[in-house]
Formats: structure tokens, C-alpha cells, sequence
């Protein structure tokens, strides 16, 4: 791993680093921020998945996480969303397709199939290489913004035990139905729908191994609202099967940065207990 | 006063507009954070100028002040670093002169004489304005970072009585000695360097009329604290006339708003404070 660079935040350490990843086969940077309490002893790890068009700085930049995150000892990796440096044909054409908006899956089609494996590196390559490398321990949480938040629910529900706790603001929660998800799922899996159930939180909810609780907020006035988020369509099959899900509506908030850093702190502590934290 | 756009962030608004400003004969844009309190009362206003390249938009993404801001019931008025829309000779060529570079002074030189009129804008005109339209009240503080740190000293130096506090992260402190200042000096004031001293906190201080104590914030770490900032000449200036100045170096810390972000909830507070605000 390339140290890029490193930051003093909150008496702690924002890093940013590259390295060569085997999942996507090109190189990928990603932030960690390391609270001050790595002096002493490992720490467990919160993975932010960030939405569409973002990298692995607007979290770190306007959440104002890292305060808190300080003072419990979490430590906060923000990997990249999708992989970089390619010129695939029309892979920078879109903003909800391609670059910035790997959405967390493994690619099966071409030219995608070969570096367009977020779901692996996220899930495996990217944790074990922070575990091996860095002052963390294996417990982990995940948490992510929109399309960010489709993709912390699908890596919680499709690896039982992995993950201490899983939140999202403002996910996409049914991919498989709404505009966003149906045309990257094309593009990235083919047009055989069946490939795609795998990675809907709503279809995955329904035959989930175990009943870990999710923790959701949503802003009522994200413009995004009514057309690719439709969190009512997730509560549902959540209620379903009895799947503990705490749904919170914020009436007057929006899609943005504005509204994850108003109830960051609410998400941090909700991981921090869930990883043994004193919060 | 044109609305540019609305969105909630702890439980407070913050809003962009445009207006026409007299003092730079063009439009102008600046953020506000209102807090919830408005919903009762009148609020006292800090003012924070922002730095070199920044617009309004820099610290309301990356200072993390308005969860502490709305608790404390304290709205921020965030202007922008100089006139935009204009293209004057060589306006747009440098990061530190120019657009982007306002220095918050009224211009002498031409062609910036007619435009770059950004001390009596923050001193005068804006703050007359936002008092005549939004809830706030005429209690008002000032702070900023870098070439917006020296903005908040010159402004409050020169005008005793008119800010309750005023407080710095990374201040230019001495412009007139440092290459940033003299370039943006000589340019907007002209050669006769007698007329630059009323734009210079270290020089104002010696006959500063109130003791009106001063916070600076400063890291260590920061890559233009020996050429451009020089807390010391600041320190030394104070020191001569007994001023009372609270200069705080942080080890490790550098020039970015992780740094603002890690102790801005400080100067709230110190700000808060002197509105007469409950910390």
C-alpha cells in the first residue's frame, strides 16, 4: 500500500491510500480514518459505502464523523465507488452508470465483468487487506448514502456474521424496480432479471439467516424520494418475515451530505454498541 | 434578496442567496445558517470569512459548526472572497489575487477599485442588509481562516464596539511583511506601502482602541506557517501593548478544515460566550 497522505483530524489520523487490487484488477485508493485510541490497542472498523458520483472524500470531508468516531475509538474506512483509471467505451458518460457508480456488485457482462467486482473488494479483498495492514480489529460494521446504502444492506444480508450492525441513509432499497438499479443491473449482470435478486436488499430480506437488526433514516423532502428510493417497499418485506428494521422519516431533509451530518453521531453510536463500544 | 436554495441541517435552514451589492457593483452570494431558535427570537450572527480560492460554500461542507451552532442558537454568515462575474485583466489568473482573493479591502488601484470593496461589504453593507431581512439581531461576532483570519482581526480592530468577539484559525497576521499580503497589496492599494498599515492586524493592534480579547488557532503541521503566517510577529505585537491574545498552537495539525473542524466547536463557544448565548 501507497500511503497518499495523512491528516490530524480530531486527535486522531485521516489516511488516505492506494493499492493494487486482484478484484478489480487496476489500482484503487480508499480513506481510514484511525481514532486516537489505536495507540493502545486495535480497533473495530466502521466501512462508509458512499452514492453515486462520489470518491472516497465526500464522506470524510462533510459528514463531521470523525469527532465522535474519536472519541468512542471506531475507526472509519470509505473505499472508492468503482474502480478508476480505465476507459472502458462509455464508462464516463453517465453519472448513475460506470465510473462513480459501481453499485456493489460483481460484473458478470463485458467489458464490465473483469474490474467492475465492488461486491469482492468490499466484502473481502478490502478488509482483509486493512486487517493484515492497519491497527484494526476483524469487527466490523457497515453503513453507506444511497447508492451506498443499497450496498451496505446487501453486504450485511448476503454475509450473516460478518458485520456487527448494518445502517443506511437514504438507500436504494428495491434496485430491481426503480430506474438507477435496473439500468446499471443491465449493465453490469445482463438482461437474465433472475442474476439480479442477489443483490436487492428487499427480495434478500425475505430468506435472510438472521434477524439483524437495521437501522434507516430518510429524509422526506430527498428529491429522490418517490422514484428510486421507496423505502416503504423495504419496510414492507422487512415486515413480511418480522425482520426488525427501525425506519425513521425526517420530515424537511433532503438527499445531501446536510442531512447524513445532522444524525452521523445516531449511526455511530448504534455501531458502537453493536461493537462493544462504550458509547 | 434572491433565494438560491433551502436545506435543513440540525433542525436549523441553511440558505443561499444573491443580491446586488452597492459595495462591488455586482451580485453577490452568501450562505446562512439560521438556527432552530429563530423560530422565537432574534439570533446574534457570527461572521466567518473564508480563505484564499474559497467561495461561501467551503466551510458550511467542512467545518462541521452547525451542530453546535444550532444547540447554541447562533447563526453563521458565511460571504463570499470577492466580487464574481467580472473579468478584469488578469482577474482570473492567479490563486492568491483576483477573484477568489478579495483580501477584505477596499480597493484604491485600478481596474479593482470599482469592484473589490470587500472590507466595506462585510463591515457595512452586508451585515446591514441581513439584519434589515432575516431574524437575527445586531449582536454579531467574527472569525475566519487564513487570508479570512486576517479579514476577522482588521475587521474587528478597526471597528471597536462592533463585534461582541472575534477569533482566528491560521491567520495571515501581518500581511504587510508576508508575500501573499504584499502581492495582494500592492496590487489593490497600489505602491505606497503608508496605506497598506490599515489592513494589518500586527500593525493596528499596537493602537488598538478596546482590549477586546483575541483566540487564534494554529497547527503546527501547517505547510505555510513560516512563510505566509508568522503567529510570532502577532504574539510580539500584543505582547508590546498588553493585548490580550489566546495563541494556541496544535502539534500535528495543518492548514485544512479537518483542523477548523476539529476545533471550531471552541470558538463557538468563545463567541457564544460573549453574544451572551448559554454554553
Amino acid at each position: 500500500m501507497e500511503l497518499l497522505s495523512q491528516q490530524e483530524v480530531f486527535d486522531g489520523w485521516l489516511r488516505r491510500y492506494r493499492h493494487h487490487s486482484e478484484a478489480t484488477s487496476t489500482d484503487m485508493e480508499f480513506a481510514i480514518f484511525l481514532p486516537p485510541a489505536v495507540a493502545a490497542a486495535r480497533v473495530p472498523v466502521l466501512y462508509w459505502l458512499s452514492g453515486l458520483t462520489c470518491t472516497d472524500e465526500n464522506f470524510c470531508q462533510k459528514a463531521g464523523a470523525f469527532r465522535l468516531a474519536a472519541k468512542l475509538g471506531l475507526a472509519i474506512v470509505c473505499p472508492d465507488t468503482s474502480p478508476r483509471g480505465l476507459d472502458l467505451p462509455d464508462e464516463h458518460d453517465s453519472y448513475d452508470f460506470g465510473s462513480g457508480a459501481g453499485f456493489y456488485v460483481d460484473a458478470t457482462e463485458q467489458p464490465w465483468a473483469d474490474h467492475y467486482r465492488m461486491y469482492e473488494y468490499v466484502t473481502n479483498e478490502l478488509p482483509a487487506l486493512i486487517e493484515a495492514t492497519l491497527p484494526v480489529s476483524a469487527d466490523k460494521s457497515i453503513s453507506g448514502h444511497s447508492m451506498g446504502g443499497h450496498g451496505a444492506l446487501i453486504c450485511a444480508l448476503k454475509n450473516p456474521g460478518m458485520y456487527n450492525s448494518v445502517s443506511a441513509f437514504s438507500p436504494i432499497v428495491h434496485p430491481t424496480v426503480v430506474p438507477w438499479g435496473r439500468k446499471a443491473f443491465s449493465g453490469y449482470l445482463g438482461p437474465d432479471e433472475a442474476t439480479w435478486a442477489e443483490y436487492d436488499a428487499t427480495l434478500l430480506v425475505a430468506n435472510a439467516p438472521e434477524p439483524m437488526p437495521i437501522m434507516i433514516d430518510q429524509g422526506s423532502k430527498d428529491d429522490f424520494l418517490d422514484t428510486q428510493l421507496k423505502p416503504e417497499l423495504f419496510k414492507a418485506a422487512c415486515d413480511a418475515v418480522s425482520h426488525p428494521l427501525q425506519l425513521r422519516m425526517h420530515p424537511g431533509y433532503d438527499h445531501s451530505y446536510y442531512f447524513i451530518s445532522t444524525f452521523i453521531d445516531d449511526h455511530l453510536k448504534f455501531h458502537g454498541a453493536a461493537l462493544g463500544l462504550k458509547v
